[in-house]
């Protein structure tokens, strides 16, 4: 059990999602502060009870705030870490660069960590037949060209920008991080003439909240 | 031709993330400050050289900002238009409001606007055969199923909450209001059952911001 007076983590060991938020903590320099809490999703623990009470959509990863409330989806746990802790900005300060980082948060989210995860849970074995109980295999192959489209448009975007959004390092880096990642382990490769995209994977890889979480 | 000197939001009528935008520049007082610039997607001006320059995918809403920066996505062009004009917050102000409102605003995204979307452009005519080049209506039907989902989740959610997030009016209000106008159009309804839902949207339909834009 877990104590109620520090923010909590539930998270998943390996899982490209869970895996954004404890980047955002480690870039804030907010690690210490917060207890994690494993979910045993091949076990089908996020389809309990229990945590259906946390977080309806059985997903991870969750974040018990502070004020003792139970927040989901990456972006908006992310930007309930960004405003609570101290420590550089991940969603931008001025108006224009919350604009660009949700922009282009949003595109790395659609074009590369949703596309491939459709592709993942769809047209393969996914996490296996007790956890994939619904595939659309046509529809999950048609996101694997999506995804390498993705890879191609950040690629594009990185021949001139050493980040993915606003001239700063923000989510939207940790995003497309977190979701190349998520391709190489379904087998989705990155082309090698997309060399900014392999470039800017390189120098992010070197960046302790990558290296280190 | 536009003046640059103002902020202006590329729209096409009648199209619901467009007015996801209309009404928070409306909530905000901020409609006389923008410029409309009407987009023919009927005629495929969203595929045109032109219009792929300020926005790579294709997509309306696009804001262009006063700094001459161009936005899409309906939430990031929402994130600039509650930082740059005064009013009322429609993204929170604590950190547990900003994690509350982009989680419900992402629900809402997922489970209605866009469930209703992918089975509106996948599984009936949508826009039409020059426009609708690829559909996948098995991956279409399965939304549906999603949306309807969407309304029961947020039925009861609607039980003890006056609002989406956080009990203020926010974009999460915004997202599903539109999602909803936009599953009438595409022809799925909402169960007479499922009261708080109806409840809510008649409520919502009479605010200025939804009623005026």
């Amino acid at each position: 059990m877990s104590s109620e007076s520090k923010i909590a983590l539930y998270e998943t060991t390996g899982f490209p999602n869970p895996a954004r938020v404890r980047a955002a903590l480690a870039e804030k320099g907010s690690l210490s502060q917060v207890e994690f809490i494993e979910v045993d999703v091949m076990n089908l623990e996020h389809r309990t009870e229990a945590f259906y009470a946390i977080n309806p959509l059985g997903t991870v990863p969750v974040l018990r705030t502070l004020e003792g409330e139970y927040l989901s989806e990456s972006t908006a746990i992310t930007e309930y870490i960004d405003a609570f802790f101290d420590g550089p900005s991940l969603t931008g300060t001025t108006p224009l660069e919350r604009g660009m980082i949700h922009m282009m948060q949003r595109r790395a989210e659609a074009m590369v960590m949703d596309a491939v995860g459709t592709y993942f849970h769809h047209a393969t074995k996914g996490l296996g037949p007790a956890l994939e109980t619904y595939q659309c295999s046509e529809w999950g192959n048609h996101q694997k060209q999506r995804a390498l489209a993705g890879f191609s448009y950040f690629n594009q975007h990185l021949e001139h920008n050493l980040y993915v959004a606003a001239d700063t390092f923000s989510m939207a880096d940790i995003t497309l991080f977190y979701g190349l990642a998520f391709a190489e382990f379904a087998g989705i490769d990155i082309p090698a003439e997309l060399t900014n995209l392999i470039g800017w994977r390189q120098t992010m890889s070197e960046r302790p909240c990558f290296s280190a979480s």
